[in-house]
């Protein structure tokens, strides 16, 4: 059994207003250090299959299916062997 | 400078309908080995800040203040320095 993390997060040349919207309210609490502010979707799913290259194939397959907007997101993902 | 790295996901005892709906359509897309899925919300955010210590005691306040819902919410996050 495998646990694949993964991160879907705005491409850079892509406006983030969610996180502008986060950085002005935290300003507005008064947490002036923070600078910049991106929001992303994370997922955790466990994969019953019996390698971690075919892990990391299945995560990418759903990853480029489902879990991220070509168009607007890139992801990135960690696999970690959970049990058996 | 720091990156803060929030990871923000439903408590365990909380029912996570839009993971199940995400699981629900991977298998009607054929992908078996997918078991569990869990959606989150993932934050990346620069601290301008002039210690590790620092950039903990701010990330952890704006997760409590702003970023997580205590009820149904738990966070971690991981800290980089970036830059001067």
């Amino acid at each position: 059994m495998y646990l694949a993390k993964i991160f879907v997060t705005h491409k850079k040349s892509i406006l983030d207003p969610q996180g502008e919207a986060i950085k002005n309210a935290l300003h507005r609490l008064d947490y002036e250090a923070v600078e910049n502010v991106s929001q992303g979707k994370y997922f955790e799913t466990t994969l019953n299959c019996d390698s971690e290259d075919k892990a990391k194939q299945i995560t990418d397959s759903i990853c480029d299916s489902l879990l991220a907007n070509p168009n607007m997101e890139t992801y990135r993902f960690e696999i970690e062997k959970v049990g058996d």
